[in-house]
């Protein structure tokens, strides 16, 4: 009897001890660069870890140029990395609405809104992102794609360039994925 | 060695009682005010409440148009809120496609198409999403920052009105988890 | 003692028997049909079933388009089958970017940066899903709305046509799950 019971619990805990998904942690893939879905990513970021929750955020394509900082210049850029790095917006104070942008008026009049409010900005919300232990990574493939350089994205404590497989154990590993 | 069957057991017991996400459940993020995106959020959310889970739908930004009734009128806004009301879409029968749009030509197409095919309508599919007890709750910081009031929603059975982490404490015990 | 414990036993078996979103498994609903849209899907399928997870791919509404093969001619597709077939773009080689298309500049400019960096184009990307067995399904509602046929859809292998329900049941059962 009991040698049957001591059977099925071994079992039960390779079981257990197998199930992905099983962690209390969020993984989210910031692919957009429109301003709302960036805010829309880290508020739900910033609720999650101030909730307990360990959250990852892998930034990739669009997403990636809303982490550049504007006060950094980068030299040695081939011509396409220039052109991109032109035409994208230099960091998370010029991103724009994915609607309602109305040559700048929307995107001016949401940010006075949010001011009003009192609801943060990119700027406050990625700071307390920082302070909760958010952990941010750039996806290698876009940044190589756009010519960004690690030099030029923010100070960001933790913030690390790394591939789809990366992003994906963590996302195995989470009660919740979202891809924004 | 029972005493040791006990022990692992009750470790067991925790760590089961723990895992996250073993709901059968759904939790959506409906951020798209487009009508395409809105439809497959509505046709995702009754054909999983059909097969007998539990569907939580978040509304939020853009989405949070499409919940207001075009026949109730809220007075006392400001001026911004005034605004938003006008240049948002007001419910969901006023919704435009994320492509193809045309003039509004794409969009009576493809309505035109669904009722030829007997595809449900935004309509018919908040309905059966109520009759299905399909939860819904609306973001209170959009609400905010849009101007827009409870009073102006439709009548949907059991909506509310709920912050972020109410969504994530919902999304981290679902199965399945989208963001729309 | 020995009897209590078999009970729980027993309850913890059932529990974890019953725990959706185990298995090691990424579903994702592929709706967009913008270029860079389905390049991240491939990217994310690809790498997900180079690491050993079952990969589930559903292509719904906008997505249903680049599945189909521009080679490919069906006959007695009513006027909206025509027009659907015309408006939108004919297979994976035809996809615009949803931002920076820039009158086909933009497109054009990734696709030049994706061959000089050896990133992976939509042929190449099916080719290797194909080999790494990716199930992919197509969204039969969308296929009937478009007016498309499974006649013109590429050849891929085990692709299939289905509902919103079978879906459903792969998302339920796997770890992660994208709506892209």
């Amino acid at each position: 009897m009991t040698l049957n019971v001591e059977k099925e619990l071994s079992e039960l805990k390779a079981k257990v001890g197998d199930i992905p998904g099983a962690e209390n942690k969020l993984t989210m893939i910031v692919f957009s660069g429109d301003l709302d879905k960036q805010l829309a990513a880290m508020i739900i970021a910033t609720g999650a870890a101030a909730m307990g929750m360990k959250v990852v955020l892998f930034f990739t394509f669009w997403g990636t140029a809303a982490l550049r900082d504007p006060g950094k210049h980068v030299n040695g850029k081939n011509f396409m990395g220039k052109m991109f790095g032109m035409m994208l917006p230099k960091g998370r104070n010029k991103l724009k609405l994915s609607q309602m942008h109305m040559a700048g008026m929307g995107t001016a009049m949401l940010k006075g809104l949010m001011q009003k409010k009192n609801v943060a900005s990119m700027d406050q919300l990625l700071d307390v992102a920082g302070q909760l232990a958010v952990k941010i990574y750039v996806c290698e493939m876009s940044m190589d794609l756009m010519g960004f350089k690690k030099e030029e994205m923010i100070d960001y404590p933790g913030l690390e360039i790394c591939g789809v497989a990366t992003m994906l154990s963590h996302a195995k590993e989470s009660a919740i994925q979202f891809f924004i």
